[in-house]
């Protein structure tokens, strides 16, 4: 296992309540005389002018390990910046479980004990990558690690979109949207709308309709080595969106291409040594919990 | 049965492709000498200025029969603004079968000769009533014969709301909305978000989640006697909205209370004599339909 | 409110673990100088010979109200047997609450100080009425309150069957069964096919298919007084069986109609006044309960 | 692509209507000088004395492609019994498309020129191998194409059991069963207990419940080199199954373990240039067929 030396610190913008979090986990970072720069997040958080400040993707350049301390959706924002550089990343949360920020602040140094005698996992999610394309030119692109998300703007309101996989025609659906989920997104919006889970390292891409007015709809599930279009159907009469990870979103006209493809570099998301996913699934699903 | 004398003429508006059809069924109307009247949107249409146009209010009062030319939301419209009069609709659809409209243009002066004939059945069904509730004051609401939806402004976005039957407290969600529907909306949107199907004479209200984040949701169904109360959650940080029938939005503050009866008064549809519920819904939703 | 003078005891058989509860129920019942009698259940349980033991049917004749300690099943099974009585049951649970029994055994005699003093309501639910008819002879009937359902005698094999509802053809399924049930049995058989929970006095029947081969079913709902008929088709080559409150079962042939209607004669339960049912609902199916 | 010159023939058992199918296939194939032997099955449909029979593990060895005539599950008992061999098979329906047999009786002689020819693609798929296991010793397995469920003998009743993956415990569930399922079995069982389409090549199992009595179950989906295990809670008191492809069923005593993983060898269907799985889907399940 790789010695991490250089630790980066990102946390939830603007969360005074991560303060003392931070704080303790920067002292114990300290006590072990690693070296802790920050994305500013975390100085600003803690008023800390010492915490050295880069732009993320100095950051990304400059650590070993980055510790992102937040909640879920703290995480994928900046597993999606750092990704590039293929640092590793490590989630602790609020005091609230998350799906990837499973650490909690109680456990968070002696976690750290052993993560730094490396005694960790290290576990791969692939991201997406999903472009917008109008005419011939792609107006939009952006990655994501839970979803990205074809929907309405307005709820109550469908459209109409055709789906192709690797250039066959898939169906057309009148919905108000349609998620292509990764596995760790599979517990996210997916969940929602109805769709299986799916085992974060399945090599499979989901596909879940969001409130399709048909009986005869079901989610399918694809390998990830696939390449889904989403095609916005021209009569449509209202207006529709794309999000990435429900944080991007990029408005659609009538025509629109959405092509969704995986990306090869995946995220490294440093796990101690007892997680265990079932048992995540169990705490924050009350999972196959009896009446 | 009654005789219907006069009769009122409704279009979807703004729609050519319905003229042939409006005129023929004027054309025959007339040659009933029955007198026929609008409001205005069957004389704009036609360009028949010998069609005499009033305001829905008047309109309402002087008809014994009320023939709507459109989809199933041309008629819902003209329910809400025509059930405080008591006259009846009958509905004629575009060559494209409707829940509510569901005579053909084909068949539809065979049906008429009927129906005036007294041939034909009053199906009855009851409107929602949504009021919603700022503080101790109400500031909007609305009838609907479908739903009223409570929902997120965009998507990829969750409330948290607390749900109220009869005073007592069923339940906190977070989801993308709920719908609140009467039997004869349970094959609308409540039919994608997973909601059963209510016979149309049912003496029901159905509560059917949107894309709840839990495992644990499923569809409640009420008495339609209930009195159903929406909470905002004061904490929530997305904007949200209340829809009636999907043809009216009112947005929401955090804490508006959403307070949600039946109204006594019920629209009176005009069913031609062989109709077929369970026919409509086999031929709408290829119910239960083979692999 | 009728005062109860004469108490009927009924327990689970067998089931030595509910001795010291109907002990202690006799000791408190008799030291309110109210007369005790039980169909043999109680009294064997105990070993006591003083408490007088009647059938069944006499019991209901003499008590003014029975209580029935023991699971959901027991009071079904209770049920179905004084319904003609009119005798009003109150359930009283093993330590597990039921949907039916929902008094624990914690707070009996508590619950009783306020029962026998007026306070409680009478809450009525309608038993279903199902016949079995071979050519044009009934060869079985039976009541159930929660549910009647057809099925395959062995699983991962299909039946096919055609249902209607008064009379009218509604349509064909290819299924493990169907589930015809009570808003009552809405929580039990009908709640793991993917059922709504119905409110316990709506007046309405659940049709909930199981396991259904095909994408485009969907429960459907219908009024209470509906005339429901589901007909084995001939060409099945497996067999198939009506079970009525999962306690009776009858063997199906090819072409066997079962005819289901509501009885008018409903059965009283006694409810002590806090009861409410959402409660019951959050606290046995974690209903709505947040990831 | 390999040629082929020796053809198997095994038709569904006692299916008379087969013969002109079969005899019109026997003489086309005799037309292009191929040998044709069969398992007995196509020999006694036809009455031919001359067509040559062989225990099927002889007929494995012999032949280079195996021509199964009937329905998905007359093809998935051949699959099970010459998988060893590697012989490839081709699937002809029976007028009616199934999943694996999509050649109609039309179109075969047309289909086989190109076949022939080398114009056909070869589609793997992975069966799984299920033990059961009491006390140290198996006491009987199989192997499974479409799926491996574990259930309760007659419906109505619920079973308890334990659920693991690669030796983690997953959950407990009481259910009337679970459905372990191929990619290939993702359209048969598990599509009536509400799982998702699993594209065929997917590297996956899934894992379906069958009416589940709580409301927070869900299908997951795991790698397919998962291991898998059942285990029988040891206080049931209903009797349970094992069905492998819904043909062949084992009986199942409490405390019983079901281990299930994937084979590595692989069926090898042979399909024409044309096919198109979605094209199947659409046509067999009206998938996202518009209301």
């Amino acid at each position: 296992m790789k010695k991490f030396k250089t630790i980066g610190l990102i946390t939830k913008p603007d969360d005074d309540s991560l303060a003392d979090t931070v704080r303790i986990l920067l002292e114990y970072l300290r006590s072990k005389k690693l070296e802790v720069i920050t994305d500013q997040t975390a100085a600003y958080l803690l008023g800390d002018k010492a915490l050295v400040a880069y732009k993320r993707s100095v950051l990304a350049r400059r650590c070993d390990l980055v510790v992102v301390i937040g909640g879920d959706g703290t995480l994928l924002h900046a597993a999606r910046s750092l990704l590039a550089s293929g640092v590793p990343l490590l989630g602790v949360n609020r005091g609230r479980l998350g799906f990837l920020v499973d650490i909690s602040p109680d456990e968070m140094t002696h976690r750290m004990d052993e993560i730094l005698a490396g005694q960790y996992k290290e576990d791969l999610r692939f991201p997406l990558h999903g472009q917008v394309i109008r005419g011939d030119e792609v107006v939009s692109e952006c990655d994501a690690f839970n979803d990205i998300v074809v929907h309405v703007r307005e709820l109550v309101r469908m459209i109409e979109f055709d789906a192709y996989i690797n250039g066959r025609y898939l169906n057309t659906q009148r919905a108000d949207g349609l998620i292509v989920s990764t596995p760790t997104g599979s517990t996210a919006y997916a969940l929602s709308g109805g769709g299986p889970i799916l085992y974060p390292n399945l090599d499979a891409i989901g596909l879940v309709p969001i409130c399709p007015h048909t009986l005869s709809n079901r989610p399918i599930i694809v390998e990830s080595s696939s390449r889904i279009e989403i095609v916005i159907c021209k009569h449509n009469n209202v207006s529709s969106m794309v999000s990435f990870d429900g944080q991007l979103n990029v408005d659609l006209a009538n025509e629109d291409r959405i092509l969704i493809n995986r990306k090869a570099q995946m995220l490294k998301l440093i796990q101690p040594s007892g997680h265990d996913y079932f048992e995540i699934l169990r705490a924050k699903l009350r999972w196959s919990e009896q009446p």
